[in-house]
């Protein structure tokens, strides 16, 4: 049971009486029926890529670990309607091919995309790069199919586009990391593939030109501007030292942009477009230099610079990862302030910046150069996160804007929300888990 | 008190202890406190535009209605972060002409905007015109301040793209129709304001060939084609009728579609590919004729057409409505065997068929043209929706897609949802409600 026991970040280890590998839905129900009967808890697994422990079951041995990853069916494919049916353990690469083949997009897209799965992307409701022009998994998915706790099972798998028959009780499932029910299969929605790409890497020089930059990107290209992730210096430092492959090479610069359109219009329309934009903004000084991909392989490889962070701070050694999102314009003014909290408080550390600023959503992770001394500083989270989410939080912010709570931020939860939705968030648990069995020990 | 206590379509008729008026979020929590001390029920009300009863209290005389029309303050607008929060009793179109004075688009559209207010909007989920593009209101929505039922205040007033930080609960009050709490604040997504924008009408031979034409639309077009509005010959024939004014002149077609195309090319490139796209539809007959409008006043006229048809039919007398979802696939053979059934049962009738088939919406409404019968017809009504929620359930469609449930369709719903969902929407009115004081008699 080793490989389901762990999780991605190597931070958790649990235990559990047994896995189980239900192959359909009827499966799953009566799965969830005996542990129901039983009084026997329950970790719903997908992909297992949480980066918060949300998929990883408590130590104390006493829950049934229920994996997806058999229920990997495509059920339909609507072309009219913009819409495909999957099932829980379909891996997200899967539904991308999926919709292709069909002359659609699926838009979600980020780095475990080979691996995780559509449940888990459902249960943490998954971000990625794509968000600023499709939205999150919850804005991609028109309906469910749930196992309730109980073992009844809700079809709520309704692939329309307007529906207001009632609650909309599929967004209380979309980001409950399986505290309310398993979720096994979903309509999502698709998209038109667009026509035209063009991606460019950008070298700024801080974050409010980078928001600055963001605005007029968007006021010249509307919808056609589908990502736009920052990239500090450190980060893009990682990647180089270690996946040293064949990088296109970018100028050195405090801070970088990479930025995509896409849209309906011809390829060299849009990249002409493009092109002027640039110019104008290096006369404005707002960059210090811009590389627009000439080929579909180096867009591919710019995109790997970004994509790469992750593995590459991965081998350097554990770091503290914060997962925050802000209002977009109160993002400079958070760099700002929280470096300068971290580097008086730790003067030895290393703070890698990245993420979806189209979003408003930092990945921001500290750890220190020398091996040696990095466990020391990962025993000071409670005291980093304390600098780092305070600050999230006087800002208006959030401390998890797409990897979820899990376990790893339970306490964190409880500082920052207030008494009344934690108690409206308590309320709906006992409701629908009255017997408190699903993935205890997450989230709430 | 008389004009809070019937409904637009003039169905409803209730009574009320009184009507109060709060100005400040401080002053409905107050109201509400005092209410369920009492175990008083409140009847939340804003501009009271609803199609479905829902803000119209019972004939009771026991309830107080809760006026939300003096809460009309916008709080704050964030270019950077494209947000404006608004309170509940802002009238839409003020909130549409905030964001424009901004420099940004708010896209929610209706024919109601100049009279609905934005808590409305929200409690029913508004839809309208542009939600192929932008979404319904729930996708708008951001944040909400939300007086619960007990009088306590959730301050969920973010202004974040990603949060994941636990149960989402915005998802639960917005279309609940007041029945789970009284939305005071709201933050909204604000858009670029598109810079170019080109309109037509187009005469169809029929829905089928609608359906055809919106997929090459949006293969061609993307996420520029913001609007597709189907409209029937003899709901356009009751405009013509009832309100005689300037009309543009349109040719005479059993199905008419309206499209708007908008988004960031310039308006000359984006009108000629708009033309060389309906030369070729021309040219392949999946069009008979074809209208560009060629000015902005023209644009407005053709839309007049299409958002005068509910205020036409009002003239002509009460009517059945449906509004009805579907798999936009299962949109041809709804319209073909709906109207069959209904014209074998009733050979009078009359149907006026429109609505947003971008979103698979369509308002399906029937009347006889006879005055004197249809008093008589109206009576029909339990039957007339047996044949069209019964088609639409089969083919995996709502029998609300917009308008909600209210007190007219409260009886449907249990008819067409699984006992499984309407325990689960009960179990989470009990939660939150514990003394069934809010909005009591609609929805469940």
């Amino acid at each position: 049971m080793t490989a389901y026991l762990g999780d991605w970040r190597g931070r958790y280890r649990g235990a559990a009486l047994c896995v189980v590998r239900p192959a359909t839905t009827a499966a799953v129900a009566a799965v969830v029926r005996v542990c129901a009967e039983a009084g026997v808890a329950m970790v719903p697994q997908g992909g297992n890529t949480s980066l918060c422990g949300a998929a990883t079951p408590g130590s104390d041995g006493r829950s049934v670990l229920i994996s997806l990853s058999r229920m990997r069916r495509v059920r339909a494919i609507d072309t009219l309607n913009n819409t495909i049916t999957v099932e829980a353990g379909c891996v997200l690469q899967t539904v991308q091919e999926a919709a292709a083949e069909a002359g659609r997009l699926f838009p979600l897209s980020l780095a475990a995309e080979g691996s995780c799965q559509l449940g888990g992307n459902l249960s943490t409701n998954a971000g990625g790069v794509q968000v600023l022009r499709y939205g999150n998994t919850r804005e991609l998915t028109l309906g469910l199919e749930v196992v309730l706790p109980s073992g009844e099972v809700w079809d709520g798998l309704r692939a329309l586009r307007k529906d207001n028959t009632g609650y909309d009780l599929k967004h209380l499932f979309i980001g409950a990391e399986g505290t309310l029910g398993i979720i096994t299969a979903a309509v999502l929605k698709l998209f038109p593939k667009p026509r035209s790409t063009a991606t460019a890497w950008l070298a700024i020089a801080s974050p409010a030109l980078a928001v600055r930059l963001l605005a007029e990107l968007q006021a010249q290209f509307g919808a056609s501007l589908t990502a736009c992730e920052l990239v500090s210096e450190q980060a893009l430092d990682l990647v180089r030292k270690h996946l040293p492959g064949a990088h296109p090479s970018v100028s050195a610069s405090p801070w970088h942009l990479l930025i995509e359109l896409s849209g309906s219009s011809d390829e060299a329309a849009l990249r002409e477009a493009l092109t002027s934009f640039l110019a104008a903004a290096l006369d404005q000084r707002m960059l210090g230099d811009a590389l627009l991909a000439q080929s579909i392989e180096q867009a591919r490889c710019l995109w790997a610079l970004r994509e790469n962070i992750g593995e590459a701070q991965k081998i350097e050694g554990q770091s503290i990862k914060h997962d925050v999102s802000l209002p977009i314009s109160r993002l400079p003014e958070f760099v700002e302030r929280a470096d300068r909290a971290l580097l008086l408080a730790y003067p030895e550390i290393r703070i890698v910046t990245f993420g979806h600023i189209g979003d408003g959503n930092l990945h921001y992770n500290q750890s220190t150069s020398a091996a040696g001394e990095n466990a020391a500083f990962l025993a000071a989270q409670p005291e980093v996160n304390r600098i780092v989410h305070d600050l999230v939080h006087e800002l208006g912010g959030s401390i998890s804007a797409e990897h979820g709570i899990g376990q790893l931020k339970r306490v964190e939860l409880l500082r920052y929300k207030s008494p009344v939705e934690i108690e409206m968030m308590r309320a709906i648990k006992r409701t629908l888990d009255p017997q408190g069995l699903m993935n205890p020990g997450k989230v709430l």
